[in-house]
């Protein structure tokens, strides 16, 4: 195409044939673009509208895609009011496989959550970027940029495999062309870029390819709500209300900082709330998440569509097993259920797990598909986190045992899943990148983080493990400093003297926890009880809380034992579930265990038994 | 009667024409009644059925009711084998008003919470009775009866009314023929009689019309969950299943204490829990709630129709404007909807409240009518208690102001109302008879206890308030201490040298509450804005929540405010209330204030104001 003119961007990059929705939507941006007319000759293609913006130098193009459109390549071509004409070629895709084999991340699956920067660098070559605002890397600070990256991520596939995962979720890698802190991802500031520090789209699109090889989803985590302050639009805005508090930001733009910024109340109850005021709403959805984060107008039906169409070309083009929405509440809700509703509509067996931070239940169901809310409101989403129960997990294992303390805290805890459309579909875990590391949170207890573990690994639910987690990574340090919590993975780095991936220089306890997290994951890969078997508690007694999962003659008893002195269980109270005179296999110490009138329980620890042979 | 031989014990005492349920199912005790026929000769009345219990000493004859049939008396005679007659008088009366004209207690109300026997001796020739176990009044012991009964509520009906309740709810006033602590009343011998000790049957029927021509509501307080262990039929039981763990009580009744009952595990979310083990449930619903209270069994149907008649008697007997259930969630859940389900099938626009003591609103929600429960469970109740809510105002008053505590308690407590079905339905308190008094809760700070108080009663919900709230009565000499919680009411006892009916001995900080919580009452009382206007609040900022309720042109504003120091409210906040430039009235101090672009609130304190001239 060299030698004609080009237009300065247009999004989508591309486009696929063979959507059920044939209409796509490009956002053109080029100097006074408002003045020319687009045209295409490409049968099956027809232009259906032209929108100015309220800045000249955009134009939204509504096309039609029939359903007979045949993939190929075509221009576009403006034709200005001077006469002046720019061809710009656009690609409609064929489409590499069916919409219903996009499968997403589901409970069979055991996803690792990775920070990209700090879990391997695999491309040392890429670590600095003179174009890029954040032009250093600094591995002894921790809000500085490390150099991991995906191909560090790929390098590494193998391990995941070994470790017993299903899935990987990287916290974002699009560019954060940030002053600082853009090492987290989370302030994008172009919504269809690889940052080039954490490598190129051919080499996302490897890691796809190759951890589906052997089994592992692509989950990506994406953010609806807000882009980076750096962000290209933010230079020149296509609508006056394109982000919320425009005005405000317009206004103090030469001076802004958190003084300025109107930020969000965080109050997240006002998407449920019967009696909300207009103006907490307000605040809540439009302020903005930080100052350097502008937030997001859903309500404009352009961006809306503009948010869409990211997402349904990243899964495309990335062949994606799952997307992680960001900040689930803090956007328009509306807008919410209609981008998951449009994903799921192309994708009907696609998973999308949201994060709505509340350890309420009542809020956790409510974001939930097929949830019976009384205002009508259907997210769908399949998955929101279960922040609720990782709180009642922390709590169950640290607090003394009484009658409502202690292990109750999981027990009853898990007894709301009663209200959950699919419990089943909700993502547990021990803790995540935006918290305290599980261990720091279990008071460096390595029987209580083993208790946590088996727990999550045996519920009903989507479990996530923080990467690092198997190796007792801690924030001791500084609880909960994210900097901290998103520490390098030894062995990521040349010249790393400890190595996860070789086991050099762990010590025994590592060794052990690794150990432990490889023998649990494992067993899960296959276990039918875990994945949909039915489930049975019973309530806590005497510091002993007893998981059941059934699935054919395939049982599952996870017995949550904290009493640091030998403890008889009488086996009686279990007569139920049928085991009497069955060998059990302790699935960690592969030790044999007769299930009959009584067990004694040595020690303090999660044990783990199955009955599968 | 006299001269014929009488059956031992027939229940219902009597019955009504007239329902729209034309069955009755009649208890016959008497020796070897088994053996007998039961015939009856009256115009209408049938005999459906005869049934056997296990043990000889019973029957169970089912009547059936023709809709025409005329109220009168009838003689049921009993013939037995031997040709021995007996010729038991039984009556049929007209019901004095409309089904439709029972009308329950609603969010119109204010419910005073008196334990009977601490209020007021209305009459002291009744405080002991030597035919019952516990033969004396001790009111230097907190566990002791004290000598209140029902003379001295309606003795004191004019204070309860001018004070502005519009309803009231005693403790049980049946007997209680225990040998220890039968003043709290939930430890019924018979269900059919009101322990002499508190009076007879004509006072409490008195009570109640007394009540109602100052337009107070008569609640009863009922238990469907267990009776004492003394009840008269313990000592000969009908059926092998007539209370749960029966066959546990009857081999250790010899040596029956609480090493041997097989008490309830209290674990009450296994009425909702998907995962429950059978055993769990089982306990929970089965096992006694003391030793000395067998748990009934409601599966056994005559149980079932027995406790459902008992409830429709004393409806219709005593012409009750409400009932109040006990330990609501600990009785077999498809009894109890079918339980209350009968009641408001006969009583449409009566009210049930029941006690579910959880601070998890997922479990005050389930046991709501209405709810969308995902297992299908239809409660038939109208108002569970808000538990939750209740700590929510003691933790959102005594916790330091927080992003995430203090008054946010409170407002996100009330957002969780939108999982409610009809919130407005819903029982709220400040403290019951069960727990520490709000003035000892909230730490003996008096500014504390009042914004409580007006949380409580301009809340969309049924407030009720436990007798002596409005004189500051507390526990602090040992929180939380049943006996101690349910002091005697100064002024109910001749010689008492403080007197709350008369003010005498009030110390002013008494007087000040007292006058707080009867204006507030008194405006309540008229006030559509409260009953059943639209609820709007504001998030806490600065130590300061407000809430609005609206209707036409009453708006109520209640500003909680926890600066001790003064602080400015900027008004412009809460522009979408529309009050701008109206004079708004202190519903307290009766000083008005502008609402403009500020106020200034000088101390801490619950503000209430209104727009009503």
């Amino acid at each position: 195409m060299k030698g004609y003119a080009q237009i300065e961007r247009i999004e989508p990059l591309n486009w696929w044939v063979g959507f059920k929705n044939t209409q796509l939507q490009l956002l053109v941006k080029h100097p006074n673009i408002s003045e020319a007319l687009p045209s295409i000759s490409y049968e099956g293609i027809t232009i259906k509208k032209v929108h100015k913006a309220d800045s000249p130098n955009y134009l939204f193009v509504d096309i039609d895609i029939d359903k007979k459109t045949k993939a190929g390549n075509f221009n576009i071509i403006f034709k200005f009011k001077n006469g002046k004409t720019i061809k710009q070629p656009y690609q409609l895709k064929e489409r590499l496989k069916l919409a219903e084999d996009y499968v997403g991340f589901n409970s069979t699956d055991a996803i690792y959550l990775i920070t990209p920067d700090r879990f391997a660098n695999g491309n040392p070559s890429n670590d600095i970027n003179k174009n890029l605002l954040e032009k250093s890397i600094d591995r002894s600070n921790d809000y500085a940029r490390h150099g991991g990256d995906i191909q560090g991520i790929t390098n590494h596939l193998d391990y995941i495999e070994n470790m017993g995962f299903t899935a990987i979720w990287p916290c974002p890698v699009l560019t954060n062309n940030m002053p600082q802190s853009s090492y987290h991802g989370y302030a994008m500031t172009n919504f269809y870029e690889i940052d080039p520090r954490f490598g190129t789209l051919a080499e996302y699109i490897t890691l796809s390819s190759e951890a589906q090889k052997k089994g592992i989803k692509l989950i990506m985590d994406q953010v609806a709500n807000h882009c980076g302050l750096e962000h290209w639009w933010m230079k020149d805005l296509p609508f006056k209300d394109w982000v919320n508090y425009q005005k405000n930001y317009e206004n103090n733009k030469a001076n802004w900082n958190n003084n300025v910024t109107i930020t969000t109340n965080h109050r997240r109850t006002s998407n449920q709330d019967r009696y909300v005021s207009k103006k907490d709403q307000d605040v809540m959805r439009d302020g903005w998440f930080v100052s350097s984060m502008p937030d997001l107008n859903q309500r404009n039906p352009f961006m809306a569509k503009y948010i869409i169409q990211n997402s349904i070309w990243w899964i495309e083009i990335a062949n994606l097993g799952g997307i992680r929405q960001d900040t689930y509440p803090y956007p328009d809700k509306n807008f919410m259920s209609q981008w998951a509703g449009a994903i799921m509509h192309e994708y009907p067996n696609f998973s999308i797990v949201g994060e709505e931070w509340s350890i309420n239940p009542l809020l956790i169901g409510y974001w939930q598909t097929g949830a019976k809310n009384l205002d009508g409101y259907e997210s769908n989403l399949k998955s929101p986190m279960d922040f609720a129960m990782q709180r009642n997990i922390v709590n169950g294992l640290n607090e003394n045992e009484n009658w409502d303390s202690g292990l109750v805290k999981m027990y009853e805890g898990l007894a709301n899943d009663f209200y959950y459309t699919k419990p089943e579909d909700i993502m547990i875990f021990p803790d995540n990148h935006d918290m305290s590391r599980i261990f720091t949170q279990l008071e460096g207890d390595v029987e209580k983080t083993k208790m946590a573990l088996s727990y999550v690994l045996t519920l009903p639910r989507i479990p996530q493990i923080y990467y690092g987690t198997e190796i007792l990574m801690n924030d001791f340090a500084k609880p909960g400093d994210h900097g901290l919590v998103r520490t390098d993975f030894p062995g990521g780095w040349d010249g790393d003297t400890i190595n996860v991936f070789t086991g050099e220089g762990l010590t025994n306890a590592q060794k052990d926890m690794q150990s432990f997290v490889k023998k649990l994951l494992n067993y899960r890969k296959t276990s039918s009880a875990i994945h949909h078997g039915k489930t049975i508690h019973f309530a806590p007694e005497q510091g002993v809380y007893v998981l059941f999962r059934i699935f054919e003659d395939e049982t599952i008893v996870n017995i949550i034992n904290k009493n640091e002195q030998p403890i008889t269980l009488d086996l009686n109270r279990f007569e139920e579930i049928g085991l009497k005179g069955k060998t059990l296999k302790n699935i960690i110490s592969n030790t044999l265990v007769v299930w009959d009138e009584a067990l004694v329980l040595n020690n303090k620890g999660s044990f783990i038994l199955t009955s599968k042979k």
